[in-house]
């Protein structure tokens, strides 16, 4: 009798994907970032993240208005990783009574902000006494831009593993966090993320763009979801990861190695993608014109093996389980 | 300062409702059983429905097929209560890594034969490590027949109140289980609700019924909620509320009063409508001919004063607050 914790997370995905029926309505089901929904003549994308005091946030180490935005960034960045528009949010909250009513406005206001950057709103939800724990799941409804979104399979071999922004530094700004160290930059990315949804729609509208996903559970682990939703392998090539300043300073000041924020730090919610690689230089330049946001090409995709590599090494390349790793973002 | 606990369920909702900002395309938002979202030239209607173990079911009552059913039932209900089409549904789970897989699976079954019954499925989701308790949160998507849903407001003065099926099994069903009394019928009631998708799209096409809501929270409650939203007062006839038989033995043989069972037990999932007298017999007889649910005529609303009235006197009639009431349904 095999518990959760031993089968973990994606294994528990898959076996509760054999076991649901599916319908002609649904595009796309269980396994990627969205659901993707026929509705008459358009396309509907859905998703979810639950978020649970003490497991994926602690109250005493951020303020309200950022354990709501970052509930909101997690569902928002489900739907940059399909390229696509958010619209509107379903939020269920669970809180024990004795929180303060301004405690939950704030935290509110935290997730209605991040939602209304990106033009979404939210629209109903639930809410309920719980024991102990603040429970928070953010539900999002968008719809992609012409019918076209992207999905995590689709990468071809040869194409380049591309990223924008940069890894590391939400998982760095939580170690600086529970370490006692004052680091602004990183406690900023840790708290305040910043889904790339006018980014994913851009790269979406490219056939250039072969596959995309989200960065939530850590680079390593979601270039590996790409690889193995498209029948291939994935090479990263350590050196070409962009570290930024504010991460090397703090490896620098207390003896870290900044290659397992990079590779394994999970809530960056930048975007990885597949692009084809007689097209990358276009591409590239096209979007350096379009966005401030970097886009680093830090992999590539093969059909020689299959798994996540290091430098051509099999590696582990960990990331986020939520049923295997102790502590876990969304 | 105030706590949540202090201010209550709806209290909290209100607050909420007007921090949040809203848009041109929300047709319904926060405060009715579904949002209703305008997507171009097609309506959508949106629910969620959290569930925590010990707070809305407990792993040593229920199997966890039933938990599942429950969770699941508890979102058919808000579509119902709307006259519409379940299509759609999300599905937020997290547990403890020590709960069994095929726990899991059970769980995950009985809430896709719920949705199932009625044409819906589990389309995605989210699934994350709790450290103790079970979370299950789900989400609905279905879609109005025809552009025409029902709301709680639209209640005119003198319309009757009426109801489906009966109202108390349900919350005597958990009052058995508590008390370790066998009673098949009650606890089935309890375990297995049986939503009212036809009898609410049914409803919704008659234009004889001006509103509508499912009995989550205990009837007397929940007919407040339509009164309030329509700006009236409602009077139930406790003479005219059906007493089904295994209710009226249970309560009997342990020298029970029934009445605060149908008039404030929760999680009965039927349907609280108000109708336009002129049309009440003929919209009974042809609900009669159509379905094996009964219909009852409970009470009447009236603009002669506002809030809940138990044979024309003032009284609490209290239902569940998530936040006031110790043990709470959905």
């Amino acid at each position: 009798m095999q518990t959760v914790g031993e089968l973990g997370e994606f294994g528990l995905i898959d076996r509760l994907t054999k076991l649901l029926p599916t319908s002609a309505l649904v595009v796309e089901g269980i396994g990627d970032d969205c659901a993707v929904l026929r509705m008459h003549d358009r396309l509907l994308l859905v998703s979810t993240d639950l978020c649970l005091e003490d497991i994926h946030f602690r109250r005493d180490t951020l303020a309200p208005g950022q354990i709501g935005w970052k509930a909101a960034a997690a569902s928002l960045s489900d739907i940059a990783a399909m390229g696509s528009i958010p619209l509107f949010s379903l939020v269920s909250l669970a809180c024990p009574g004795n929180v303060k009513v301004s405690y939950i406005e704030e935290l509110y206001r935290g997730m209605s902000n991040a939602l209304s950057s990106f033009g979404a709103i939210i629209v109903g939800g639930d809410t309920t006494r719980s024991e102990q724990k603040i429970v928070i799941d953010v539900m999002i409804i968008g719809e992609p831009l012409g019918n076209r979104f992207l999905r995590r399979r689709g990468a071809i071999p040869g194409d380049l593993l591309a990223i924008t922004g940069s890894t590391g530094a939400s998982a760095a700004g939580l170690h600086a966090i529970q370490h006692g160290h004052a680091e602004p930059a990183l406690v900023h990315a840790h708290a305040t993320p910043h889904p790339r949804i006018a980014e994913g729609q851009w790269l979406c509208a490219r056939p250039a763009i072969h596959a995309m996903i989200d960065i939530s559970d850590g680079l390593a682990q979601d270039a590996r979801h790409i690889a193995n939703a498209s029948g291939l392998g994935v090479n990263i090539a350590a050196a070409r990861l962009p570290l930024i300043d504010p991460l090397a300073q703090y490896c620098a000041e207390n003896r870290l190695d900044p290659l397992p924020f990079m590779l394994s730090g999970g809530e960056d919610y930048e975007l990885a993608f597949a692009l084809s690689p007689s097209d990358a230089n276009e591409t590239m330049n096209a979007f350096a014109s379009e966005f401030t946001t970097p886009v680093t090409i830090v992999g590539e995709f093969t059909d020689e093996w299959t798994g996540g590599r290091l430098d051509g090494a099999p590696s582990l390349l960990t990331g986020f389980d939520h049923f295997k790793t102790p502590s876990c973002p969304d």
